[in-house]
């Protein structure tokens, strides 16, 4: 039997591999374009970055081989033939039309089965200069060394990254953290990680970034023009040009179906390969996955387009069941990530709000800071974690978080993906069950607190206002109706009260019953804590009290300096 | 409406705050025999330890407020009768007849509706000596400042800990790590934590207490005598006697049903409040929760006593639900938890194989080691995996893990856990989604890598030897009969063969196919990499070769070096 893989990273090795193992006696064959296959190519930031020193190691294996073609044709008896490039897929022969693009000589490949593990190529945007040969995408390891060169060398002090996607993030932190390049970020929506986490989250990355010196973040800005003298000089946008000596696009990337579509296979409205759950293209012993295909939505239960290495890998392993004869099956994805910025991850799972959103549901999100730990265990750090949720079935639909510690937010994350195929409800979440110790979490964690705090605000106990309105409140138009009213210790509101005399009154929790006359009865009052507990304690014994025109700022002050609210 | 609860830790103030926040007219009062209350018990050995300095610190909120009587009146309307203990509780009245510890005053207090959360008392082991001033159970706060003061005073410098459970680890570490004291751990069972992971991860974390220089640990043995003159001095076990000036006993704790036994609540086998799903005891005006109750085990649908500090506070706000009218249920536990055991975790969700043998299953466990993340990130450390399955359904009946970063461990165990009521089998694991990017995870992450090596052992195709039968072949009876075939490069496998003549033999897995001739055709293969995954390709392409005579080491050198077998 003849298993012909065109692609050789992730997906392809991994169906390979699998195979091999199922049946030794099947002739797997890999071809590629590139001369180098089976890189991680999610490590290419951290490659730029110099987190990792050389190239080769994101080519080796855990035990430090390169699975080059060598290590292929030894160790799992698979025949890789790079720079190849697969030309036509003759489905009535059941060949494969392949170039060397070394010799250009052609030949057929014959197969039984056959794997498309195309992937996807970045996308670029098509403005005057593009074309500088300084103007990169991340796409693989030879722009990757192209890059690094240009920065050893002192030929890059000012990159401007175009998108504000994961990728873009991953490639501003590796410019500006360990080279300490000048480095700007553009992107044409109104905030960073669109479609991913809400805004207000992403307000707080963008703080992140410019607390870690990257002030350049221009958002609501279309690239429209790259020009220089031989090399890129500036970048010019509808707003302003900027001096640039690097510039990379990180604008996403398509599915790569071209070939798929020329041999007649069926292409989803997303330009995918069109799949069945088994993997199998519309000609049944032909194969796709990874990167070139569009999954299922566990949330919305629509096509989703997820491009990811650790998805190649799972369904590259299915793929390699099914071809010798498996029916195994793969649901979907709910769209777990997690992505480092700096000294902060974010992480989400399900669809965020504003996705939610356009689905036309009645949709609203509660956010919670909390500890990731139990609040005496030394280095605690807060969490923050915002939930999406549908108003009328109660429907869980995704949480987003950004922390410090990036595995202790996995293991929030991780824990609400596992169970959003299941569909779960608010109440699922407050009693999910979590590894619970003080050295790391707390007795009642945050993933708990988060749905417990949803439930209240659906049941209108907490009404609440995001710190995003709160900003909008602060020397707005609609200050002069308001009262901030902090109800934490007086140690703690002193300087706001002084910073903010006659809007910011100090009452702490504890003695608000006793204090009650002093509470203005005539103005909005809005309830303010370190995170949003107190205050909400304080809204209800308002409630009592009959005093109604109250609303609770979520996250308190934590999320205001998360925010970057500029307030003292 | 009056609630009365009885006592005042974890479950006992969260349902009253659950009450207090639904309907502020309730009037609440929670009485507890201790001055103390509300303070986080699961904290203790981090306060013994130094890790966290003040007593109050387990007794504030995250804002740094005592949650002392004072607090509960002030920030709550909860009355908080301290000192006072409940004496009987007279159904057809509705009233608790409760006693004041200070002055022997009795009083009833009337209730609508009772809360009992009357939680757990430490057990004690009953011989001579134990009951000597020195002699400890990790019950309060007045015990561990107790505890601590003699440390600090230097009247204890040899404690010895009975019980190798989480209490007892934690413990061990508490007195070992910051105070350097020489501890000694003695457990009856022939194991640690018992019941909670297999006798191989138990060796692991065995060895890593010897690695932190805690060497006396002695397992099955039973403590006969404590003995000294006027305070401890030693103690005496069926096979030796130690010296000992602090003895701490950390064997298990019994829920406090008492009380309910003597007002005719009915009581469970294992002496348990019994409760239905919505915590109503066999009287529907009372409620229990927490550590005095039992709940369903999701795994194997029996009863099952779960004591935890996170629970009880899950149990606590359900209970504040249901207490107002509502009907919320609480489907039962999987079991999750983590402990922190000096530089290394251990987290467990599901049972471990000992239980899953123990209900007459056909079952078997998969170990797996893998990178934290991705194996070219900075940082990246091996985590340590067994999962235990049914090999006649494929159902996944639990996961226990060990692990440098607890965290790390804890984004694997949380998502295993999160799934487990849903009843997974193993491809249900393979193909578990969780956050990706080399800084927190493989492309391939252990778990699914989990997965995957549990279905090719039931697939026949990966035919293993663990750890524990690896070190019993080596310089046993079997020895003679074996060969250990390296399949790792020359310069890890050098010193081994070199050590090993005759008996270790080096061919890379990559060298394998062309060096087939030197494969030993007439002795047992025991197979070994530094994963198990290199020897798992050696494997088959033995098996391609008609040598079936092999089982591959599961763990590899890795395993081996993490049981601390005396190898080299």
């Amino acid at each position: 039997m003849n298993v012909v893989i065109i692609g050789a990273v992730a997906l392809g090795p991994k169906a390979a591999c699998r195979i091999k193992r199922l049946d030794p006696e099947v002739k797997v064959t890999m071809i590629d374009r590139d001369s180098i296959v089976s890189y991680g190519g999610c490590g290419i930031p951290y490659y730029i970055s110099g987190d990792v020193s050389e190239a080769s190691q994101l080519q080796t294996t855990s035990f430090h081989m390169v699975r080059d073609q060598k290590f292929f044709k030894k160790a799992k008896d698979v025949e890789v033939l790079t720079q190849t490039e697969a030309i036509a897929i003759n489905r009535e022969n059941k060949t494969v039309s392949v170039r060397s693009m070394e010799d250009g000589t052609e030949r057929e490949l014959p197969y039984d089965k056959l794997i498309l593990a195309t992937g996807s190529s970045p996308r670029r945007i098509n403005i005057p200069g593009s074309d500088f040969e300084n103007v990169f995408t991340v796409a693989n390891i030879h722009d990757a060394t192209r890059i690094k060169e240009l920065i050893a060398k002192g030929n890059a002090g000012t990159p401007v990254v175009i998108g504000g996607g994961a990728i873009g993030l991953e490639m501003v932190e590796a410019f500006a953290d360990l080279w300490g390049l000048d480095t700007t970020l553009i992107e044409v929506q109104d905030q960073l990680l669109p479609g991913l986490i809400s805004p207000k989250m992403s307000a707080m990355v963008k703080n992140h970034l410019a607390e870690k010196g990257v002030e350049k973040v221009y958002l609501q800005e279309n690239v429209e023009e790259i020009g220089g003298e031989g090399r890129v000089e500036w970048v010019r946008t509808n707003k302003r040009t900027l001096k640039a000596d690097l510039v990379v696009m990180a604008v996403g990337v398509m599915p790569n179906s071209r070939l798929a579509e020329k041999a007649g296979l069926e292409i989803t409205h997303g330009g995918a390969i069109k799949v069945n759950k088994q993997f199998q293209t519309s000609d049944p012993d032909i194969y796709a996955g990874g990167d070139c295909i569009e999954n299922i939505h566990l949330v919305t239960d629509a096509p989703v387009y997820f491009p990811s290495g650790s998805l190649a890998n799972r369904h590259g392993r299915i793929i390699g069941t099914n071809v010798l004869g498996g029916a195994e099956e793969f649901a979907g994805v709910v769209g777990t990530f997690i992505l480092k910025v700096f000294d902060m991850a974010v992480a989400a799972t399900g669809i965020c709000l504003q996705k939610a959103q356009s689905t036309g549901k009645d949709v609203f999100s509660t956010f919670v800071v909390q500890g990731d730990r139990a609040h005496f265990f030394p280095g605690m750090d807060l969490m923050y974690l915002e939930m999406v949720a549908d108003r009328k079935n109660k429907a869980v639909l995704g949480v987003q978080g950004i922390s410090e510690n990036g595995d202790a937010l996995s293991a929030r994350i991780n824990a609400i993906g596992a169970v959003l195929p299941s569909k779960p409800v608010i109440r699922d979440i407050s009693n999910l069950e979590l590894a619970y110790a003080p050295p790391f979490s707390a007795a009642m964690d945050i993933v708990n607190a988060l749905a417990n705090t949803a439930e209240n605000i659906l049941a209108g106990k907490n009404r609440i206002i995001d710190v995003a309105e709160f900003e909008d409140i602060l020397g707005g138009p609609a200050e002069k109706d308001c009262i901030f009213l902090d109800v934490r210790g007086p140690a703690n509101a002193k300087p706001y009260v002084d910073a903010y005399p006659g809007l910011w009154l100090n009452i702490p929790q504890d003695e608000l019953r006793d204090r009650m006359d002093e509470v203005p009865k005539n103005k909005n009052l809005i309830l303010i804590c370190n995170s949003g507990v107190r205050s909400y304690e304080a809204q209800i014994t308002l409630d009592q009290e009959n005093i109604f025109s109250t609303k609770n700022l979520q996250g308190g002050v934590a999320a205001i300096k998360k925010y970057g609210v500029k307030i003292l």
